[in-house]
């Protein structure tokens, strides 16, 4: 079995993306940790640009990335985890933005497949019965990466989000907590839905907490909604405790709806998220949040995708990562 | 004279990406909007699809996208504006991160050039000799997006950064501050020397304030160093009274840093930054900053180098766009 990326990292104990930094000569990796892989490298005997070569099947050299909308961090950062394997195995990306829009994933589909890429890597909210469709017919490889797939049997790169919901919505009940709200980002992306609020409604159940349906909100996704929608809580005749928020976006919303109040954190309110960009940490105070490596998701996607289009034998195709939980000031 | 897309947004008085998001059929735009910009598109004549219908030279439909980071959310929403103009005409997007080395720039230049892009568009800090070389040599256009080009006569795409680091040092002073300290982005990217800190000089100089080398900090662009070189003004026998920082990343270091300290924003400090992400809008006290138009420096790119690969007439070649300041609460 050949040695991967993902091994040199785990052996490391670094981060995927601090192992292709090394791999690519990038000068941003501190010295120690530098030397640290390299001596991992050499142990384990990883060849990255052995295995580059000896891919025979290329065609075009170039692969799809279909993402609902690069300027997110959540999806620029995934991209970035895919674009340095890609560059690793030596293949090109074509990169495009769907909007989520089912017609226009349908049709990049169509297009990507019509410019004979090798191989695509799709991230969506949700799968249509069109673009399953569409993929079951596809003469190449695809793999879903931080995408939901209920029905189909397509490759998978994802975190276990039920469970880390779960674990985040226990910290606060461990807490003392029974009064937890569950700000969530839109019920269209299935994650949302069959992830992340079926933790949190599992981890109230188990604890015997009664679900409260106003306790309940949904968002877009955004600050600004968050941040609107925060009244509603605090409109209740018995308002939640603590917040359990499905992106550290929203549960930046919440807390400064919260403290706009006049209210305090962690006193009066404990905040809990799942961390996608850099807000967690700048803001204060310091959100406690499950951190997704998002990076690795997408890298581990892109390797994926390189045994299958190699026609390479491979175990699971359904790859889930380890995910950490950070407690910083918001919680106690 | 043919309408673009540029000019529905002016008429409409709204944003390229919302003339975007309505040609292309998305949802997230709200109704009255929706309907002033196809009272716009409809008065203008604007016809995107015909335009790109009538590009007769296109060989690979394809344009090569060269990136620092895509991870950034400077790049990456850069990267959209980019993207969302390459639909509307058709083309495909290859997309390469450089992580601003030399040899890497120069390798993936060649890479497109050999892969038969149409055209394409480069990011940077600063262009070496050996880019310059490659960059004449090439046999299809090429536009600078966000990147400053000293010597060479390539197009480009920018704001007027030593403008608009000038007005922000100038409102400091128009505060009644004289001890203003300019906290940058390396020195390696040429916007952050000879434009930000250059109208930050000139603004000092204008108005009889001498500099003093203790007040300018150099940071590597992150949250992180900024945080750290808080200490570096903060032991100072005269510390500043207000600070311009360099994007807004660096200016939540700086007030954090500030905050850590015991002292206040605006009372003992007023901060002045460049925005570049949703940070400087969700912390609190919001941050005073210059608004710069990520997504039209990428849209305005994308569609010079249509007119370039069409070999239309292009009067200007160096496009400036406007800016705008954005007075919150970090100044009083």
């Amino acid at each position: 079995m050949s040695v991967t990326i993902y091994d040199v990292a785990r052996e490391a104990n670094v981060s995927m993306a601090t192992v292709s930094r090394v791999v690519n000569g990038n000068q941003n990796v501190k010295p120690a940790t530098r030397k640290k892989v390299l001596e991992c490298i050499e142990r384990l005997g990883y060849r990255p640009n052995a295995v580059a070569r000896g891919l025979a099947s290329k065609k075009t050299t170039t692969v799809g990335v279909i993402v609902p909308d690069i300027s997110k961090s959540y999806y620029a950062e995934l991209s970035r985890g895919i674009a340095d394997i890609a560059t690793m195995y030596e293949y090109n990306i074509i990169l495009s933005n769907s909007d989520k829009r089912p017609i226009r994933e349908v049709e990049l589909l169509e297009d990507h497949l019509g410019k004979q890429v090798d191989g695509i890597i799709f991230m969506s909210d949700s799968l249509t019965d069109e673009i399953k469709k569409e993929m079951g017919t596809a003469n190449v490889p695809i793999v879903l990466a931080g995408t939901l797939d209920a029905n189909t049997n397509l490759p998978t790169v994802n975190i276990d989000h039920e469970q880390a919901a779960y674990e985040a919505v226990k910290k606060l009940i461990d807490n003392g907590h029974k009064r937890i709200a569950h700000v969530a980002g839109p019920m269209s992306r299935d994650i949302n839905k069959f992830c992340k609020k079926v933790g949190y409604e599992r981890a109230l159940q188990e604890a015997g907490i009664p679900l409260r349906e106003e306790y309940f909100i949904e968002t877009d996704n955004t600050y600004d909604d968050a941040y609107d929608k925060w009244k509603k809580l605090a409109s209740l005749d018995e308002m939640p405790t603590s917040i359990f928020a499905g992106n550290d976006e929203i549960a930046v919303g919440i807390m400064n709806g919260i403290r706009d109040d006049g209210y305090s954190i962690p006193d009066d309110f404990e905040v809990i998220c799942f961390q996608h960009t850099l807000l967690s940490r700048v803001v204060r105070p310091q959100l406690t949040t499950i951190v997704v490596p998002l990076y690795d998701l997408g890298a581990v996607s892109m390797r994926l995708l390189t045994k299958l289009m190699n026609g390479e034998e491979v175990d699971d195709t359904n790859v889930v990562l380890p995910y950490r939980m950070e407690e910083r000031q918001s919680t106690k």
